[in-house]
């Protein structure tokens, strides 16, 4: 049975490289798919991750597609605040 | 003559509804295409951007496109420093 493997990666405030591996070792057990997701100030390491992918590790990786939307979360106050978000689909 | 308007808003430092507005601003004097440009630490904001033009000000613009990449800027010391880099192309 065919089965598109798909995997996330979330990226939050470590150094950059460490999502850059997480991919990368995702991309070498086997993933065609990967989708790196981030929120708010995240979303620019995001996009450093996926560059650095594409052009140093994993060179034939392609972004097949980027989403962006907003996501509501409660804040201390128990009301909700809007948050911008993104999802980058990296492909083999 | 048909022509496709294209108008590009560059995303700095400043609030983030400076740029709401310059974006809401094209489409309300005829632009039918948005293209809201950003590079570095300002790629959160540009996505913050689109989604509040989106959902608040222009609801019937879509996001047609998204395009990310990494340019190469002059740094102090005369060498190159990598720079991603994000495109949104919001259209009516």
């Amino acid at each position: 049975m065919e089965r598109i493997q798909n995997d996330t990666v979330y990226i939050g405030r470590k150094p950059m490289m460490n999502y850059v591996l997480a991919v990368v070792s995702q991309f070498n057990v086997g993933s065609e798919n990967v989708i790196i997701k981030a929120r708010g100030k995240s979303i620019s390491r995001a996009v450093d991750v996926a560059e650095v992918v594409r052009k140093r590790y994993v060179t034939d990786a392609k972004v097949r597609e980027i989403r962006i939307g907003t996501e509501q979360l409660p804040d201390e106050a128990g009301k909700t605040t809007n948050v911008s978000s993104i999802e980058i689909f990296l492909a083999k």
